[in-house]
């Protein structure tokens, strides 16, 4: 394996984006449930990031982006977790906000954003390109785009996640042998495999995505960046990114093992597992790595698997919903 | 006030179970929503206990009772959430366990109690006296009975919770104006009250209740135990003790400000503000503390209050009934 410093992320990075983040983020929980354990035979740990500060670890690497805009004015497009990360990391900071939504984006993030005091534009997914919408807004309010992952601070504070995975294992004495994280533009799992890779080169990085958005399995296993193809749908609507980031790819390509994907119905089991097995309210994209220890794709017997969740902005017409269903058979 | 030492608990035996439950107990993140303070107008801080092992502080307290049991067999009557944390302690220290549950439980904790190991007997909560089922197991077993709230290492670790924040308060920089818990015998806002008084002497201390199952509010203005008279009905199942215990009243009387008291329907607001703003799923009795503050029982505006979730096992079936109803408006 090459060296690392031709990446655009180096975990000396990571380090200051905890430095910036330390007592803004919450130190999220590494939680563990006997019952779930002793039904998988192994060892699950999961990474609450649905308890930090606007409900996503995108507050993260917002923040660290945010905080080197200076008192510029920020801009930013995202299908909500990202924009409510960079609407209170404006808020925290004094900088102006204006986020950039679809119209169709779950009612509780378009809300929350609002209320973390951003400017909101709504655009229609399928005939609007929000990179323009973002473009012109940025030269008209001479402001800083906050790109929601091809960027190297934001990717430096996703990686505070894994960093702190990292500190989580070693006080409990444990090396894990795998650590999954979904993915939509990869920026999440970059920041994370490079924290991990740091402390446990061994560990085996897995990214995980949801059937037929599966672009970071995909171009994993063909070498080079390749979009999904877009004609499915799917319940995670944090995790519609086309095509793996450029920079975010350069990193994971290096680092990670391969995919993991799932389908909904696994989605949906997980989001089950983590209200019965550890009280805690996930999103469907915030499930997806936890879906795939539960549906066996990343196995977990005789092994400890950390899954990150990611988010829990989901509304809750939705969630109800995935609770009607007959309960987590494993 | 006189001096404490005359009290059936003390802040040294809450330090000893702490070290007895270190890395054993999660240490429970202490959560704020940035939204949520703006709408009360102050400073609003949740202590996550549902996240706890077997998804309540129980599990503190019963830990610290079981380890003292020696090899001998424990039993226990719960409606819930002591079975489970006995069941698991037990598990943990290789005691055999059996716990006496009310039938009508909600099913999630009669299943998990037997997943952790225990031997459940049911019985009738109307018809049945639970505490001469309890006696005749013990002797028949030679068991040690591991009383939910009348025993000082119960009520000692319940305290660490009380003792966490007090931790987490000073690493926040913050000297929290209210402390409020839910209460059905006590013991856990008796723990709570000495490790807070110990830390804050300032810091007024609130036990809340369910309506209708106010008796510590009652026996609070009255100076000595009343019973609440139990004719009502409450969604809160694990708050229907009928009347104080008699070591946790010995303690509450001393250090309680008093008592604070919500009907069911502000526990619900306060089950889907946890789902909402925390992404915590909280029981009925979980919440009555938050409850209370959302409701304006516990003021907040201008002031820094914590609230304790003291527990997250919700049949998924209450929890959808719950969520169906309109927002919460406050």
């Amino acid at each position: 394996m090459p060296a690392d410093d031709d990446l655009p992320l180096s975990i000396d990075a990571i380090r200051a984006a905890a430095e910036r983040l330390d007592g803004l983020a919450l130190r999220t929980p590494l939680l563990e449930s006997p019952l779930l354990n002793a039904r998988l035979g192994g060892r699950l740990l999961v990474k609450a990031e649905c308890l930090q500060r606007t409900g996503s670890f995108k507050f993260r690497g917002a923040y660290n982006a945010v905080t080197a805009a200076g008192g510029r004015p920020v801009v930013a497009f995202s299908s909500g977790n990202h924009a409510q990360g960079v609407a209170h990391a404006a808020q925290i900071s004094n900088n102006a906000a204006t986020i950039i939504m679809p119209a169709d984006a779950p009612r509780t993030k378009i809300e929350n954003t609002r209320a973390y005091g951003a400017e909101v534009v709504l655009y229609d997914r399928r005939n609007e390109d929000r990179e323009a919408i973002g473009a012109r807004i940025a030269a008209e309010q001479d402001a800083v785009l906050v790109r929601p992952y091809d960027d190297p601070l934001v990717m430096a504070g996703q990686g505070t996640v894994g960093l702190e995975i990292a500190q989580q294992c070693r006080a409990l004495g444990i090396v894990p042998d795998v650590v999954a994280a979904p993915a939509s533009g990869g920026g999440l799992i970059a920041g994370i495999a490079t924290a991990i890779r740091d402390s446990f080169p061994d560990t085996e990085l897995r990214v995980a995505e949801p059937a037929g958005f599966d672009d970071h399995a995909r171009s994993l296993e063909r070498g080079e960046r390749v979009a999904h193809g877009g004609a499915g749908q799917t319940i995670c609507d944090a995790l519609m990114a086309p095509i793996p980031g450029e920079l975010t790819f350069v990193v994971n390509r290096r680092l990670l093992a391969g995919g993991a994907v799932v389908d909904d119905e696994a989605v949906r089991d997980a989001m089950r597992a983590a209200f019965r097995f550890f009280k805690l309210v996930v999103e469907p994209g915030g499930a997806v790595a936890l879906a795939t220890v539960l549906a066996g794709v990343v196995p977990a017997r005789g092994r400890t698997v950390v899954a990150v969740l990611s988010g829990g902005n989901v509304d809750a017409e939705l969630f109800r919903d995935v609770l009607a269903e007959s309960p987590a058979a494993r």
